[in-house]
């Protein structure tokens, strides 16, 4: 785990050195994805796409250019987003008759055509997805994945004939988030946000958190229940069973690069950082150790290897560049390839190779036991899950009255806002919101000592 | 083949019906892309990344926003676009202190990164693309997938040290599309594009051409060679071996979602689309033919033979809505699914599966010989190629005097540009340009009687 207080530092350099992104790009907050990062990026996207397929959601793409009288149909969603909006005025010489916004989201784009695409209750669920480039104009300070101003995202919208089946795809959207994150070596906490943080046009919002080696939370997900809030400025209605037509009920639920700087700052260490074989592009790269007299030898046996291991479905690769072996070591690391081989003389002779997994374990395997690296990866996977998840729980302080201490805080909460921000000012820290599965609580609000119903969960974030 | 005359039609229709877009967003010339067309869509990129894998092309994504100081830098390259760009102005109340384009393609963001990324000859040749949402500003009328306002765009771009490795790369590029244009079996033609129309920037520029029903080309693809015309405005520099710097040579190829609307087109028939099965997100349809009494077993019996195709890697779905089996039929011949396996009572006492073809063929298979369904998708992806390519050259007319021909003309040119527009005009077609391979020539220009060096080619065009 990285040091606490230089963690946002080697981010920051990180980022560059394993060859994720470059940000030497002239627009501020817009970064350049570099091959190895986007390879990453793509393999994230193609686990969500797979639990979309097992749910049923169709992947759908929508115009990036939302018409400004489109956006402005639902009043709380103009106000969260209207100071973030990029717009396009003009196209060549001319001035648009009307202004057209870069998405910052989708609502606005997708719910018009919703209100065509949708006639009756056999319409329903509508569920659908996209990945996308998205726009926010942030004002404060950018990081690479975690807070840019061309994002790349992940939205999921459903349509559902009542509150009760827009309650259902909630529980599903959290069964997603947990299958998901966890294939990512993520651990995270769910939290209902508190209402003066809800996003712009919802009921309410959960929040998927998880806990960066700064002890900071990053917002890694996001899921919302709107009811009928666009449905009915959208009109998207649905012909019930009974031969009235009602307005739907409605759900998002919004993930981003945000999940690969997770990925990045979670499971980094000094040497650099630990992708889960889950996503990385490479699982395991194979270093020749070459002696004298051997050089031949030594790379035909590598080859041989990345042979029989791309067989089993492995991605491999063979460092033949000019370097000492130890220099690879240093770079690969950098990059977090999970597993790496060493083939020497000495693993020629005893029919092995050599075993290092990127969190430092060393083994010999017999050359003809190579099946088992896939088992060696599943294990690594949940050895870092493991280690981030301890990292998680020491940091998970629930406590009866407000104590300065490093990382989430848990105290028992009446639930009215002036008492939560009380916390917030006092804590110096974010309300991220209510335990979700709900928790009981049998304890006096920490601020206005009266029953507490629940507990407000708080924690400096980024 | 579609009616010549009816063919616009029908296509401006078939978009909709097959599912493919939606044409009703309220930005004109910006469709949706529903679920159906763009898993099509996904799949012709997965073809492309295949390619570009093969031949050693790194993926990068770079931002959409250009600021409009580097969009100035190449003088041709303004001058084609400035016109067709979109321009964002402000971003939340604020007016931006430069104004941003949306990329109606990369050059200009790629090109400032690349003067970094490159250092030495070592670093060369680099090999990039990304596939990317494009926009421009088209005054002419708008077409789903061949004339659209936001683009699903692929531009690969690349340096070289010198002149002839780039020409090494335009030959590679040649290769690749027609390795790719192949598995999507769409013929086409080659032609080097005379100079009054070369791309914006370009030193010349190579056309991919189909042949549409309509008897008019649709270009799907084109290959630039810049020589050092950006890589000095951008001073994209190389230290060469002589240890002096040199500016690189660069080339590019582009395509786009009009590589979907050539499928769409090209294949079409008065039923519907005919997907070729490289990219048909379904490979097969199985339809229940029930009588009374069979119901539970016939049902069975799909779902059986579904299993058993998946487990060979095809893409199966059975029907088992409640509709009479030709409406069925009418459905997916409208989708353009390869292969309907049709299974009654009939089937099932002899044993077998009736299969017929998108293209009509109808046959029965051993229900143990599943396993030709393999070779049948080959074969049909063969047919449907030969006979775009007996179409093509049916309607490819090669002849010494400008005859008004339907198709495309084929007549001997001195390479004099105001011979080329005479030929323009007189048959009210545009050039496609010069055949390539470079094709000998014995005749006279057909305009000004000198010696013919080449031969140009025109056609009505998209």
């Amino acid at each position: 785990m990285m040091d606490r207080e230089t963690f946002d530092e080697w981010y920051h350099e990180i980022v560059e050195t394993a060859e994720l992104c470059d940000k030497r790009y002239p627009v501020k907050g817009m970064n350049i994805w570099r091959p190895y990062g986007w390879k990453i990026m793509q393999n994230i996207d193609a686990l969500i796409r797979k639990e979309m397929q097992q749910t049923g959601h169709d992947e759908v793409y929508f115009p990036l250019l939302i018409p400004e009288s489109y956006f402005q149909k639902e009043a709380d969603h103009i106000k969260g987003f209207s100071q973030e909006v990029y717009w396009v005025t003009h196209a060549g010489d001319n001035e648009l008759e009307e202004r057209l916004l870069l998405r910052p989201t989708s609502e606005t784009a997708l719910y018009s055509i919703f209100s065509l695409w949708i006639r009756s209750h056999a319409d329903l669920p509508l569920k659908t997805f996209q990945i996308v480039n998205t726009f926010r104009y942030e004002t404060k300070m950018t990081k690479a994945f975690i807070r840019v101003r061309e994002i790349h995202f992940f939205e999921a919208h459903t349509c559902h004939a009542d509150f009760e089946d827009a309650e259902r795809q909630i529980q599903e959207d959290l069964n997603i988030a947990h299958s998901f994150l966890s294939s990512l070596s993520l651990p995270f906490l769910v939290s209902k946000r508190p209402d003066w943080d809800k996003f712009a046009g919802a009921a309410y919002s959960i929040g998927l958190d998880v806990l960066m080696p700064s002890l900071k939370t990053l917002q890694v997900g996001s899921i919302h229940q709107y009811k009928q809030n666009f449905s009915e400025p959208f009109n998207i209605t649905y012909e019930g069973l009974d031969g009235a037509h009602h307005y739907c009920h409605q759900t998002t639920y919004g993930m981003s690069e945000r999940v690969l700087g997770a990925v990045v700052g979670v499971h980094g260490d000094e040497k650099g950082i630990k992708l889960p074989a889950s996503v990385a592009p490479i699982h395991v790269v194979i270093i020749p150790i070459i002696f004298k007299g051997w050089e031949e030898k030594i790379g035909k046996e590598c080859r041989a290897v990345k042979d029989e291991l791309q067989q089993l479905g492995i991605r491999c690769h063979v460092d033949e560049r000019e370097k000492t072996p130890g220099n690879k070591f240093y770079d690969w690391e950098l990059k977090g390839v999970p597993l790496r081989i060493e083939i020497g003389p000495k693993d020629m002779q005893q029919g092995t190779v050599t075993l290092v997994t990127r969190d430092g374990i060393k083994k010999q395997v017999g050359r003809n036991d190579l099946e088992v690296i896939e088992e060696e990866l599943r294990q690594y996977d949940r050895r870092i899950h493991d280690e981030a998840d301890a990292f998680l729980k020491e940091h998970l302080h629930i406590c009866t009255t407000p104590v300065k201490k490093e990382g989430i805080i848990e105290l028992p909460w009446c639930g009215k806002e002036v008492c939560g921000l009380a916390l917030e000012e006092e804590l110096d820290m974010k309300s991220l919101g209510t335990p979700i599965p709900e928790k009981e609580c049998h304890e006096k609000c920490a601020v206005c000592k009266e029953r507490a119903t629940t507990w407000l969960r708080l924690a400096r974030t980024y």
